[in-house]
């Protein structure tokens, strides 16, 4: 059976990507990062995604990226609503390097098990432009965890997995239909309201929704108030 | 002036990498990661050593990688002593990925700052044969560093400097003892005594020593009980 450590956030994308990797025979050890994010509502959803995965093991690490600032998610900057999601900027969402930093912990915890698949929920088609869910960072980040690891030199192979990288939304949710996922489960807004309710006008609000009228079917979360 | 984020331990090796960078005029930003290391006496002689650098701005961050254990720094495991340091094993003091983990986060950082220089003080001669201090990493890591950006992606390019990877200890400590850097602030120890001593038996310890014979002055650190 292979193991993988799979980077769980709690949103749509990682839960549809961590039950791929099980579907596909993958043994899941799940990491949530807790990095000052200002919808930390999302570790909960996190923590039930990870529960109804059944995941081998889970795991939550602190890394207050607040330390640094310079993202919308990780400051008191407002998250920008109803942006034009067609512009080709990289938004303020976009946190400084935390791909990077999220897959590094990953490597490390998965050196340690000895799991040699990391898997991470990215996609390159419906999202907001940013750098390090591109395919060719992915790739770049793949043959670095061959050089910095002991596996590595002892001549095994980490391999990164990102089974929605060239999915759309809807064709992300369709394939988690057809798995049983329940999206209810999941938290995706980067500015919930004070109620916990999703706000329908950030980015990852307005993709989620396009997403799920794009697949045909209703969303879970905003069927139940 | 070159603005650089310099990772910082309060060790001998990441004080002159700091101190080399500053004299090839770069303006330093010290990151100090508490990671759950046994030897955490080292996160003081960091604030002595970035005081003593006089660097812009000192941040120290908790990535707590004793949730991953595998390595004698991060776990109940006994810290090798007395080991040959002629085998070419990768010792039980490796933590898997950490310096991935900090560079990213340096990476995280100088983004934010608008910083293009990560200055890292990794040696491949006189060292524990750790994957993650070799050239080729430090290579694939700038590679990673451009793809995954904002900066990268907006054709503005991070370099990883490495001023002591092909250096000896002892020339390490040679150019330190040049630039007047004061090594009685620093802490190497892995496995430190009760009273803050050193062990003198550690890789660590024993690289240390060896370095300081060969330059041919005595470790102040030593020399003052």
């Amino acid at each position: 059976m292979k193991s993988a450590v799979v980077l769980l956030s709690g949103g749509l994308d990682s839960y549809t990507a961590a039950a791929i990797a099980k579907a596909d025979g993958c043994d899941l050890n799940a990491l949530t990062i807790h990095y000052g994010q200002r919808h930390a509502r999302e570790v909960e959803a996190a923590r039930a995604v990870a529960k109804s995965l059944g995941v081998a093991r889970h795991r939550e690490l602190t890394v207050d990226l607040r330390a640094f600032g310079g993202s919308s998610l990780t400051s008191d900057a407002a998250v920008p609503l109803d942006r034009d999601l067609e512009a080709t900027d990289i938004p303020s969402t976009y946190v400084p390097a935390r791909n990077t930093i999220f897959l590094s912990l990953a490597l490390g915890w998965a050196e340690v098990l000895g799991a040699r698949h990391l898997v991470i929920g990215v996609n390159a088609l419906d999202y907001s432009g940013y750098p390090d869910c591109r395919p060719e960072f992915v790739r770049a980040f793949e043959t670095l965890a061959n050089l910095a690891t002991r596996a590595g030199v002892e001549g095994e192979q980490f391999h990164v997995e990102t089974p929605l990288i060239m999915m759309t939304k809807a064709e992300i949710i369709r394939r988690g239909m057809t798995l049983g996922l329940d999206y209810s489960l999941t938290h995706s807004c980067y500015a919930p309201l004070p109620s916990g309710r999703p706000c329908e006008r950030c980015d990852s609000c307005v993709l989620r929704a396009r997403g799920f009228a794009a697949a045909g079917v209703p969303d879970p979360l905003l069927a139940h108030p």
